[in-house]
């Protein structure tokens, strides 16, 4: 029997979702049956999800007629060729617009799904079952999908909600290690930008919650969807700053991942280190202190992440990859910092020259 | 000097528009400037349109930098691999989400460029100037945007508004004779489903329209674009019926397309068949007399629109093609039909027997 521990809401009026939280949720109807409203279903995976939990999944919910369409595993399936193949399924096999997508996978399957159910038929309901801890407690709350173009990550997308959220802990037994460590770097985040509390509770529990304790880790994923979930009602596009505060990190972030070829790093590893970059910014600024620098750094470490830039990326080179970066607007550079922990801000007159002096003291 | 005729407004809240219709409007920057934010612009054309216009545009907006991407003319540009081309150009020419893009040719110019803007950094603002008559009474306002699948016309898009519509009445000037008859087909299309004194009106002026006399111009495109933005600002996504009539003589129409290959018919006379045929199918249903639907083809054939199936496409083909329609809901044919001139509906049980028969007695 599943078991739920943890569940809430993602509140955006007429397209609020839940988002459950427990274990064996994946074989249990009752989750999928109150979201799928149409007969016809199609699952998105990729192979090596597919191959531990599609059967899973298809035996919750036998009414259904599921058309499957595996993908390859890794981010070169966000991609325009991968996207128009996908359609090309949902078309053969006669979805309509009444028709739900079902995203069970990572943060690429989520992604790659959520964006076709965004521009299929020009928009169908889709439901995300992240499978792993990066998708579970950031890419697949709050609407953004997308693809990359050979320019940019994710330069390609739409807001599109899902209808609902279902997270079962159980997937998460058979990621490596360093997945799960990956996702870990986001859950640190939430607790940086805003709840210096919840960054407490991290400090004490880190072990445990790499140890996979079901307790643990239903706690860090429920506030970590609370936190997210709080920011996308009150700005679902990202208009008014205050979503943008969830990019954390993800500047020099998504600058190293590119840099590096997408994929060298995971996104988890790479905003870890970008997390320490930016706490580096924030102290130069006078900010922060250096004891709190030290000690974000030290749980960014002790999570099993890198603090530190690879030897292999030039600083010039992520500084030309960071004039790219969709937050600039008409050239400044805009950067989330750190007023305390707990507090983040939006600042928008880094100089370049500041930039580099980060890099320079991060290797 | 420029010479505003009629001008509107789409009312969707803090999303509405203004639609302007007018002579000379084009190298006008009084019209411009307010709807462009940005410094940075990217105009997207055809290579036809852009050799007549663009230079005109340009002059209207000294002030902005501009990028132009031009597309080969035709059908063939709704596809990925242009989107792909098109999204790489912004990138390149570092377009951020503060930049507006503006959409000036026709319905495959406004399609790709309002899907391309749907989609590029999950959005950011676009312009519609369109310079095809179709276009300005259609495609340009409403917010559908979208490209093509080789296994089905517009089943990738998005709706997303412009923030404006500018409609220069010049630019028809450069047409040939059969795109202002395919426009006309729309035209009819408003009457027929809304405004039987508006169809009444369209009966007396016919040939004034063919003309281009400005006035008559302005009058059947003011009302186009009225009709349309009510049915709009009802229901935006297409979500209570209420915009779905807009589709009246449209699954016939694609059907035709789709069967001869894109382009060998305009949409247009696709319509304008497509809209005789729903004709027919309202009258064999006991809902409209055969004396409105001689009247109604005797204006589609002045306005110089086919009445009648192609001779080179089976019925067969064209029930095949039927069955792919977005408007279907698992499984059962949809269709608009008319309860008289001016009232449309629509009905969602049309059997595979009675399609077969209208479209036999078609040729």
């Amino acid at each position: 029997m599943s078991k739920l521990l943890k569940s809430l809401v993602l509140d955006l009026g007429d397209r609020s979702y839940p988002i459950f939280i427990g274990e064996r949720l994946l074989g249990d109807n009752a989750y999928f049956s109150d979201l799928l409203k149409s007969r016809r279903v199609a699952v998105i995976s990729d192979e090596t999800v597919a191959s531990l939990y599609l059967d899973r999944l298809r035996a919750a919910v036998p009414e259904k007629e599921i058309t499957t369409v595996i993908l390859p595993p890794g981010e070169a399936s966000k991609s325009f060729p991968t996207l128009e193949k996908l359609i090309g399924r949902l078309l053969e096999s006669g979805l309509d617009r009444s028709s739900t997508l079902v995203a069970l996978g990572g943060g690429v399957i989520g992604d790659v799904t959520g964006f076709a159910a965004a521009c299929y038929q020009r928009g169908i309901n889709f439901i995300q079952v992240p499978t792993s801890l990066l998708a579970q407690v950031d890419s697949s709350v709050g609407g953004k999908t997308g693809i990359n173009h050979a320019l940019g990550k994710n330069m390609i997308g739409a807001f599109h909600q899902p209808v609902g959220v279902i997270i079962d802990l159980d997937t998460l037994r058979s990621l490596p290690d360093n997945q799960i460590t990956a996702g870990i770097a986001e859950i640190i985040k939430y607790g940086l930008i805003i709840s210096e509390d919840f960054f407490i509770w991290l400090e004490a529990n880190v072990t445990d919650l790499k140890k996979l304790v079901p307790q643990t880790l239903a706690h860090a994923i429920y506030h970590s969807c609370r936190i997210k979930s709080e920011i996308v009602a009150k700005d679902e596009h990202e208009t008014h700053g205050h979503r943008m505060l969830l990019n954390f990190g993800h500047t020099f972030g998504h600058a190293i991942e590119t840099g590096l070829g997408y994929g060298r790093w995971l996104h988890g590893e790479a905003v870890g280190c970008g997390m320490a970059l930016a706490l580096k910014l924030s102290q130069k600024r006078g900010l922060i202190s250096a004891a709190d620098t030290t000690r974000v750094v030290r749980l960014i470490e002790q999570a099993g992440l890198p603090a530190r830039l690879p030897e292999a990326l030039p600083a010039e080179r992520l500084m030309a990859l960071m004039r790219h970066d969709k937050k600039n607007v008409e050239g400044k550079h805009r950067f989330i910092l750190l007023e305390k922990i707990g507090k983040a801000f939006v600042c928008d007159d880094v100089s370049a020259a500041e930039l580099r002096e980060v890099l320079d003291s991060a290797r």
